[in-house]
């Protein structure tokens, strides 16, 4: 194909960031939105990063190429359900969800071999959420997973994939259950347990509240940045990627029960030791380059932790 | 007094960096310097951030005016039976510490009343450590919490309220027990947090491992920014700050229960309810303007060279 027409489904952070990088590298003939809310389709117009929005997924998808699920997660199957008998033969699925093996459950029985469905991830986002929250310059230098299956169209997967590319993101391929399995330590169990911080704060008396908010610098208040996602988006992570959660907080919970322990009788070695080996994976994130995000448009200044 | 001499006890993160401000702010006739080892002496003597290096607590202290504590929490204790008793009639002990009811305890039995007592916890510092870490701004725009008693001098108590003033901190009073408490919640369990998810990752199989090294900026690097932090330093930190951390550790613990039992039950309700209700947390910083902060002078040059 020239140039495709892209259909974004959810206009919400991802959404709207994908519209604007499409427009900013000229990435589409035609992109097309729709989102549930009426409120954020009138948004999306008013921004610019859709040439139309349409009240129904279908019209939204009718003339697309490649079809972009950018929402929640639980509301992917009954989209995929309404859109797929109407897509182009030979138009691809990709998606940006934090889950990959729920997706390609969700979706991969409607496709009868005409229409292609490539899953995606990319490692990147803000605490924002909404049609405003976009820029095109979200997904430069960093990470976008893609998880297709064995036997999938290759023509559908080097499609997607030169399109992250040409947003700035370098492409690596992943089975589903790994990346799914890795996902959540690195970003789900994280999330979690800094909702859980803050929820737990969130209940302290008043005055220690206030004290709390106001001393939040020593720490605190990079986990709320974390805890400030969007609720609905994390809610679907937890219930699509139960086992390996549960799976990472089972270890996650007995390690921080030996700590507890080593807290209430004095054990002052155990704590030191384990203080010092968590220093070698910091080491090897920054050698590993990690340790910044190199382009940073526009995002909240991420500055040094506070350590004390 | 005029401007008074200040010895440094202790020359890492915070001890350079006061040592800075003086310099830069011109607050110390003279300012003196011990460290227990011999690289750090010399290497602070070759920064130039105190006027003369000693080899004994003692005579660093032999002429100060204020004497600051800016060593780990269990080296206080034996560093104060040897300077107290060849202090001046009139000096002032103060410390950086992040538990304050410990030191109280360690100091307060050697005054005799001839010595005043100011303890300080200033409310910054960065993941990195060592004489070479510290820099002049680094209190500029931050909080630093007092906790002299009750019957404490109260000359004592402004001259050290105003020199944190002069190095751009704003300066608030607090009982010890209710800052052991506070900081038990904003600072000491998030650190446990962070050192404890990343030594659960450590634990992988080495090729998970080498993904979450990789996709670590989907959460997993901002805990590991903050469990890069002085092991030695946190390790006394527990110790001393027992109850507090053990009391706040129970509740996280009991809430992030409820959690996994709603994940593992398919609970969405209860989960996209607490991811909401941690919002307002947020917002409450944003509102009191600790979401940034406001100087942040080269921080990511030294994150970028960070070593260790």
């Amino acid at each position: 194909m020239s140039q495709p027409n892209i259909a974004l489904l959810g206009l919400g952070l991802i959404g709207s960031s994908l519209g604007h990088a499409f427009k900013k590298y000229g990435l589409a003939a035609h992109v097309s939105g729709y989102a549930r809310s009426a409120q954020t389709r009138a948004r999306a117009a008013a921004l610019g990063f859709v040439d139309s929005v349409h009240d129904t997924p279908e019209a939204a998808c009718a003339e697309a190429d490649i079809v972009f699920f950018n929402t929640p997660l639980s509301a992917i199957k009954a989209l995929a359900e309404k859109i797929v008998p109407t897509l182009k033969d030979g138009a691809i699925i990709t998606d940006v969800g934090s889950v990959k093996a729920g997706v390609i459950g969700d979706i991969k029985p409607l496709l009868q071999d005409r229409v292609h469905l490539v899953p995606g991830h990319p490692i990147a986002g803000t605490e924002q959420s909404g049609p405003d929250a976009g820029f095109a310059e979200l997904f430069e230098g960093r990470w976008c997973i893609l998880t297709p299956e064995g036997d999938a169209n290759l023509y559908a997967v080097e499609t997607i994939a030169n399109l992250w590319r040409q947003m700035g993101s370098e492409v690596e391929f992943m089975d589903a259950g790994h990346h799914d399995l890795v996902l959540a330590i690195t970003s789900h169990l994280p999330h979690l347990i800094a909702y859980n911080i803050v929820g737990t704060a969130a209940q302290l008396e008043n005055d220690t509240r206030s004290a709390v908010i106001k001393y939040s610098a020593s720490g605190f208040r990079d986990f709320t940045r974390i805890a400030a996602s969007d609720p609905i988006m994390w809610r679907d992570i937890f219930l699509q990627n139960k086992e390996a959660v549960l799976e990472m907080l089972g270890r996650f919970s007995e390690d921080l029960t030996a700590l507890q322990r080593a807290i209430r009788h004095g054990d002052g070695d155990y704590l030191e030791n384990t203080f010092t080996t968590t220093r070698s994976i910091r080491r090897s994130i920054i050698e590993a380059g990690q340790d910044v995000d190199l382009p940073n448009f526009g995002r909240d200044q991420r500055d040094a932790s506070e350590t004390d």
